[in-house]
């Protein structure tokens, strides 16, 4: 691997630790826990795993030393900046307690574990990847954990290699399949531990004891370095609306805390649109009335953040997906007619309001709802390009407002959509130490014998040393909800909080921020410099920190 | 204007001048110079400003003391980064020659002179800038210099602000307009001075005196960061073939370069497409080769990089699109047939050879031919999305190898297109010091009195200190171009050279990079750690220097 410059220099960093994690460790056990909710529930599906209390890391004199541990180790799901340090951090944990341990790490994600495939991770594969993005020193994969039959066969390849216990690096998912798979592990005595690691980008896998996942800090940082640029660019040349989307499945934290970092002149948070029952038409409508207010006052310009989910969270385009679900699955040779008899044919057969709400889309944006459809028949929201669909609808609705003249500007749009840019960024400092710490943590939880844990470090707005470090039974963040027709216990995802204080400040500010020009540019990810501009955690951290 | 915390760091920077511009300053004048080609007819256009002789800068003992300098300054064309230093670095020269000198900034372009719109730049409003991206100082535009009667109109308001100095920062075309007014002020002995100073992030304006056009550096480095970001997610996920647009205009430069940062597996370089006379079909039957290639060895996923000006490099493109133009102009009703109807005329009336091609392309980008046209009628090439257009045709070519059984793997395709992302970053240290320096030395110029002279600052491979530093004549970089149907002197633009050091350099190696991942992960510009991640300029740059 040739290897960059930065790679280089920043190979020699070493992520700060807890205090409470430096020299000898004590875990401190705390109250027995429950269940967010549906206590009775989640206590009847995992019966040896429901209620343990959270643990908490304590420094003690003397030195760490424990029986040599073999761990496995598994990164699902979408990548996230800063994976490579947490394995660095399970690495040096075990290796701390004793040298003779053993990590391995399974190829490709969870079906790694399932189909046997496996490195073992030595020291000199390890110092390759410190402080560095991607998850490709096993790389990462979407197969879930959830039948018994892939349990037995992970169990297979863990006995054979004589691993105690396996850490599933995940998002809120991942998690909730680490907790069923410890479950069964213990509830059959396989002896094998499993502890669960906080990662996405997205944000939304966070809680009282998880303050937030790796990725997120990192991937905003990224996201809004580009938006400031794109912000300077619009401020100078004072041309173009730019309309950028930015990744984050459902919940729209990303989108909020890049609106935090760079202030553009509207973000669209799709908890607020689902809230306030709000329509496209009326998204499009305060859009352009933003637009030809900006306009009054010169200024043809401006940025727009929409987060990636935002479609489904419009009860009338979640209404009229459901209904073109159905109405599709049922009509033979729909896939063969013309283009315009299959829109002639939908706006018949659809209810009078969802006919209206398809009628009101631009034409290529409601013919994209009837084309590539997933293997189960659904539509694919993900596939419309939300920034275009947006941008278009807003241009006619400036041209009707011009010919009432309530607009007299010029509107000219560009668009742009990050995701990929910010997934395997090296991670920001705050990452790096973050991740590291975990998956020290994560060693430390495995010494102590448990399982079912998700590995938890928190205080982090305070400087790394003032962490703390401990275990959170996984069962506590749970509940059961509605997966494709049956009740299933989960983690709880977090979505953005309308009472929340970063949604609050956001919220105080954006009507200053929409017709003003109130831009911060905040540059790249610096790594050497001083603190204030390299140790900075997210401001949606900061914010829900002041906001207790 | 709120600040981040590292604009506020970065403030502080102190941009390194050369040793030569540090004290007291002595031109040294060189041989009288001649155009690239043309001679004749150059000469005869420039009568006063033809023929001069280079100088360069020497340090002398003393202190610099000159006349109060009243100095006006253009943004001129597209943003790019350290525009701000170069208006600092003129600053810091016309008050270093004299505290009573004055600095006007035109405002949004070569249209603030002709409309007398202006602002005196203050010591207070430029420390505001210093080290920071964009060209919201005040502002650019594409307003071109190029009438008698602006030339007149800007006089008027130069000779009310006692403006004995005029500097244009632009690209080729803006310079050149500048070595017109140089020359048209200069025969009515109107006293006013033109200096011109090589701006572009497109790296197409650079000869054997100016090595490159400031702005490269950084945007190039901004590309490669999320390039590299991209290649890492690649790599981790191993699924996808991300094809990645990239600014530049007609010049390929900016693709290179990314593409000795990263070493994506294929980067199209437009130059040699037309050298080889490749058709858009043979492009696509490269691309899908290097799928199925990798494809064989387990590996469904890739970069591609792709110059935004390509289409107009394939020759058979050209040929179409003339052909259209031509067509379109005199089909009276195009605009009121149905879609289909369209398509058929089109067909029925090309020439057999263009039909061919145009019916080749997929049937949502061979519309988008045929739709908006710009003022001219002409076809809006810049449009069509060429990373979709590639990786669409791509996957269709695919498939065909697929029922030949000369391809077994799966192919799904990202797009993106980075250009608003760089043009307005941070400057590097290198374009922070580069541009400083090229304002700073205009200043120089400025105080030696002379006209019609492009800023020049080489040996750009060695520290700031051993820059070299002076001034070009600006007829010296020209030839005659036919442009809008007439002959006209012109700057000539630097295309990618195929024989140069940066292009073989990439030859070289590119088999390689195709078949196997050598992925190369720059990171984000660094401003504060170790010089060699700081302050490295352009590879390409570095290339050049090389091969000398």
């Amino acid at each position: 691997m040739k290897k960059s410059a930065l790679q280089k220099a920043r190979a020699a960093y070493q992520p700060k630790l807890p205090i409470a994690l430096k020299g000898a460790v004590k875990a401190v056990t705390g109250k027995p826990t429950q269940s967010v909710a549906d206590q009775e529930e989640i206590k009847k599906l995992f019966p040896t795993t429901y209620g343990l209390p959270e643990l908490q890391f304590e420094n003690v004199p003397g030195t760490l030393r424990g029986k040599p541990l073999n761990v496995g180790v598994i990164l699902s799901g979408g990548q996230a900046p800063g994976g490579h340090n947490v394995i660095s951090g399970i690495f040096d944990g075990i290796k701390k307690i004793n040298r003779d341990s053993r990590l391995f790490g399974f190829i490709m994600g969870p079906g790694g574990l399932v189909e046997h495939r496996y490195i073992e991770l030595t020291a000199s594969i390890i110092d390759e990847y410190r402080n560095t993005g991607g998850f490709d020193i096993i790389g990462s994969g979407r197969t879930k954990l959830e039948t018994k039959e892939q349990f037995d066969a992970g169990l297979e390849i863990l006995k054979e290699l004589g691993i105690t216990a396996l850490v599933i690096i995940g998002g809120d998912d991942s998690n909730t399949n680490a907790a069923v798979l410890a479950e069964y592990y213990n509830g059959i005595g396989a002896g094998v531990q499993v502890i669960g690691c906080p990662k996405t980008i997205d944000g939304d896998l966070k809680n009282e004891m998880i303050e937030t996942s790796f990725g997120f800090d990192t991937a905003t940082k990224v996201y809004s370095e580009v938006i400031g640029n794109i912000e300077r660019d619009c401020n100078s040349a004072k041309k173009y609306w730019h309309f950028i989307k930015l990744m984050g499945r459902s919940a729209s934290h990303i989108a909020l805390e890049c609106a935090l970092q760079t202030q553009p002149n509207v973000c669209i948070i799709s908890e607020e649109v689902e809230a306030k029952n709000m329509t496209l038409a009326q998204i499009v409508d305060d859009l352009a009335k933003t637009v030809a207010a900006r306009a009054e006052e010169g200024n043809n310009y401006g940025i727009v953040l929409i987060p990636e989910g935002l479609i489904e969270f419009i009860p009338a385009m979640k209404a009229l997906i459901a209904e073109l679900n159905d109405l599709l699955a049922k009509t033979e040779g729909f896939a063969k007619m013309e283009a315009s008899e299959q829109r002639k044919y939908i706006l018949e057969h659809l209810s009078a309001d969802n006919a209206a709400v398809y009628d009101s889309l631009p034409h290529g944006v409601a013919r994209q709802l009837t084309l590539d459809r997933d293997p189960h028949g659904n539509v694919q929201v993900s596939l419309i390009e939300t920034e275009k669909l947006l941008s278009e609808m807003v241009g006619k609705r400036l041209e009707q407002m011009r010919a009432e003249g309530k607009y007299h500007g010029k509107y000219s749009a560009q668009h742009h959509f990050f995701g990929y840019e910010g997934r395997c960024a090296d991670p920001s400092n705050f990452d790096a130490d973050y991740c590291y710490a975990l998956g020290y943590n994560a060693a430390q939880l495995i010494n102590a014998g448990v399982t079912g844990y998700m590995s938890s470090v928190r205080n982090l707005v305070k400087p790394a040393v003032q962490w703390i470090a401990g275990g959170i039974p996984i069962t506590m963040m749970m509940n059961m909800e509605r997966r494709n027709g049956k009740m299933k216990p989960v983690i709880q995802k977090a979505l953005v909080d309308l009472e929340g204080a970063p949604f609050q400040k956001f919220a105080s500010q954006r009507a200053d921020w929409a017709l003003n020009t109130c831009y911060v540019y905040p540059g790249p990810i610096q790594y050497f410099g001083p603190a204030e501009v390299c140790d900075q955690p997210s401001l949606t951290l900061q914010c829900e920190h002041k906001g207790k």
